[in-house]
């Protein structure tokens, strides 16, 4: 494994610098840590080598800084080191407390002095405005995400491959699965898992192996380097060992011990499951449990939501197998869908970020999730995002050594991602894009995608449709716009000469793939 | 008007073959008339010639042919004429005899000797099997569908050239419709409406103009001589004349007008209208009013339907502005949706034959429902045909002629056509076609949709997906096929070589637009 770790780890033991101590207040130590905003400390507290400290014991501690108070939970590292991490998200002294059902680890105060992030930083990723995202640091953020479910399950290579492969594309958030997968393409035995133990002798649930763990946080903060945020898979289907089904006492175990070891990274999300109506032993109660436990243990409110397999399969009308996505727990709808004609309502149905998780992927392979082309991925992408959603890339190309993007990582083929590229490109330059769906008649726009902020900044997307013209019916009365015809698969950018007004007749290609920017002037 | 009426009508006169006579069995004159089964008599009765009778006089026959008996409504054609009109659906002898509220038309009997109909006569389309449709003669029959809406209110010339392009297309059935459009590129005047009248100086919604319907019968007689069946649209929104908001009576008396003139054709369909929810202030209670009243009217059991206009638009689980297609009054779903993924669950929904009557026409006209490509219209008509349903063609390119298939007819200009024809091909060749959706795991379908007749013949379409193998699961065990890859807009058809079984892995060529026919052998 060579993924390095370049965000260094701040490390202090309970002696001397921390001491038990009943008045916090008086424990601004000269020891205490500086540590910039959204950065991860951690502090090692030691006690006796137990395995059944996984089981049997616990640790939290409660920083405060002037009215601000978090509740942070401790995990056991095994090897007799409990270990309690912070990621503050205000500057200023936090001290802290520690309580404990070990007598030694209970009480400990110690202190942190938060200070003002780096101007990179940008802390984790919120929603904002209802139905988008922005960073802790304040900043528009539009997620353009892609999936390598177990990418960190593969070999050295192939995971610097994955790194390299991600930092020169366009996306910024990965979908990745903290348990190993097994399903097509993905029968090789894993080496390590979350649990100590294999396949042949069976796991250990009582305990975690915390090399795993180590190695998943190495991996996470590899990602977090390039800028990419981890919407990590806490349970999934596709699985032989056993992990699908647990019992509910070590699912819950899990989940904390989840909790406890990464709510501190600034760049985790949280994705109950991937495919969760395929666990079918678990119940929707289980789900509901699931969100209200990480939400009590999280101290910083990492996005959360949890991804559909079912479309609407038989009966379109029914959509009972899917997760209440209204549910205020839920940060944004995780969807998988086909058909992002839906993007609107379901912005209306749920009031969130509507992010788009699996629409399919580009690729060749014999399943319906992974042959569409890069035309037809790009297609969906822009129509996601005109429609005020967000669109996540998968690429599922057949290859000789079987390693294929959208499971193991690897090398991208695909055609789209620098067309993604060049879409992420025009949200990001100039103002914040809070793109709305326009609200016009609905029946003229099957062939066109129409986002808008406001009057002043329009986005069209017209997919395979090929319009002659287009009369501009949707501006607003009063105001001249400077027009752009895109052409999303040459990336080319070309003004219309002039300016024009609302109701103007304006020449089109007559070809697939075009879209089109209105900005007043 | 160059339409030649082909077909003769045979007209007889109430003096002297047919005598007012209380006896009916003692009645097969001399002069009974012979008539092919399912062609049309017509019976010409003489009165005073008085407007009145439009809306005052009834005049109705029960003709019985051994226990069948069919109660058959005349009209009046103006100038002291009433005719009435039979289509016999059994050979032998039928006797007649009026009734009326005109004593001189009341008891007037006669007879009709319905001979055996000529090899190439296949009477009405009728529903088959749950979810096809075959001639009233036996034959599995195929709706491949056109539409131009208005082409009877065109020239003669268009008119004539719009009769020669259906006759030279794969087309067998024509939406169209009785009232004149007004909408975009339809805007001009016709000379000639059901009612009396022009826009300027109103209608006389108390009488009908019988040019128009003996202009419109000539349409609907030169279209079944070219084997198309015709989707009369009976009201529809697009409306400046004041027939889309008619009162009740108007409605009724113009619903019970065309039945009684029309229903003798045998390749009428009712179509109660197109976009019926655009009929805003006509309320649900109405349609099914209007559905029981054709149905108690039609003494033949005509294909009846009735056409949305709205997709689930926002809450894509609401479907209540849809029609209850489970209506038994229903003959068919004639839909209006751009997403033929749903096809399969309509069938479940309905239970009877869904025919797409639009889902967008190909074209490059700047409104949604009107530039899709031809191949996008191509990947519709396959997807629509092996998920076991049907779907009606459109055509919308930009003309600086202003006449557009669509609307008008006149010549088309498509690329989708010819290939529509190649499918039609495959449907008609060989034994009767009766495609259901395969039932397999609807997942693995987002990339092809699989018909199927029970075990031995599948025919798949992957569309825009691009498989480089298929895995040949839905197969049955232990029997062998013969695999046959099709290009759809190549219009090519080329044997794999050897048979093939289930599970085999079958390479395929990688590229959008291929279809798999596989057949026992």
């Amino acid at each position: 494994m060579t993924v390095r770790r370049r965000r260094p780890l701040y490390h202090s033991h309970t002696s001397p610098a921390f001491t038990k101590q009943r008045n916090p207040e008086m424990l601004v130590s000269p020891s205490t840590l500086n540590i910039a905003k959204w950065s991860r400390a951690e502090f090692v507290f030691e006690a006796e080598s137990d395995p059944s400290h996984f089981t049997q014991s616990w640790v939290t501690a409660t920083f405060s800084n002037g009215d601000d108070q978090k509740v942070v939970r401790g995990f056991y590292d095994d090897g007799g080191r409990f270990l309690l991490r912070f990621m503050p998200q205000s500057e200023g002294i936090w001290t802290f407390r520690t309580e404990s059902n070990i007598a030694s680890l209970s009480g400990i105060t110690g202190s942190v002095n938060c200070t003002p992030a780096g101007a990179e930083a940008t802390g984790p990723i919120e929603t904002d405005e209802t139905f988008h995202f922005r960073t802790a640091s304040g900043k528009a953020w539009y997620p353009f995400g892609t999936t390598a479910y177990v990418w960190n399950y593969q070999s050295d290579a192939v995971q610097e491959q994955t790194l390299a492969s991600l930092a020169a594309s366009p996306f910024n958030k990965i979908r990745m699965c903290v348990f190993p997968k097994h399903y097509t393409y993905n029968f090789k035995e894993p080496q390590r898992f979350p649990f100590p133990g294999n396949i042949t002798d069976g796991f250990d649930f009582s305990r975690f192996d915390c090399a795993f763990f180590h190695q998943l946080e190495n991996q996470i903060d590899a990602l977090k380097d390039r800028g990419i945020e981890a919407d990590l898979i806490i349970f999934h289907p596709y699985d032989r060992w056993g992990f699908a089904e647990m019992d509910a006492e070590t699912d819950r175990r899990y989940v904390e011990y989840l909790v406890a070891r990464l709510s501190s990274f600034s760049n985790v999300w949280w994705s109950l499951a991937n495919e969760f109506d395929l666990l079918r032993k678990k119940p929707m109660s289980f789900w509901d449990g699931v969100f209200k436990q990480i939400t009590a243990d999280d101290p910083y409110g990492h996005l959360i939501s949890i991804h559909n397999w079912h479309n609407p399969p038989i009966h379109y009308t029914s959509n009972d197998h899917w997760y209440d996505q209204t549910d205020p727990l839920i940060t944004h709808a995780s969807i998988q869908h086909h058909d992002l004609w839906f993007v609107p309502g379901w912005r209306e149905q749920f009031s969130k970020p509507i992010v788009i998780d699996e629409c399919r992927y580009e690729g060749d392979v014999d399943c319906g999730w992974g042959n569409i082309s890069g035309r037809k991925m790009l297609n969906l992408t822009w129509e996601g995002v005109c429609a005020g959603g967000y669109v996540t890339h998968g690429e599922s190309y057949l290859s000789d050594d079987e390693i294929i993007w959208w499971s193991h990582g690897g090398r991208l083929k695909g055609e789209s991602p620098e067309r993604i590229a060049f879409l992420r490109n025009i949200l990001e330059e100039g103002e914040a894009k809070r793109l709305s769906p326009w609200k016009g008649r609905s029946h003229s726009q099957w062939d066109v995608t129409i986002g808008h902020m406001g009057d002043d900044y329009w986005l069209l997307w017209f997919g395979d449709s090929q319009p002659g013209f287009k009369l501009l019916t949707m501006l607003p009365e009063g105001k001249e716009f400077a027009v752009e015809i895109i052409d999303a698969w040459a990336m080319t950018v070309e003004r219309v000469t002039g300016t024009w007004r609302s109701g103007d007749r304006l020449p089109l290609p007559g070809r697939p793939g075009i879209a089109l920017r209105m900005t007043a002037v």
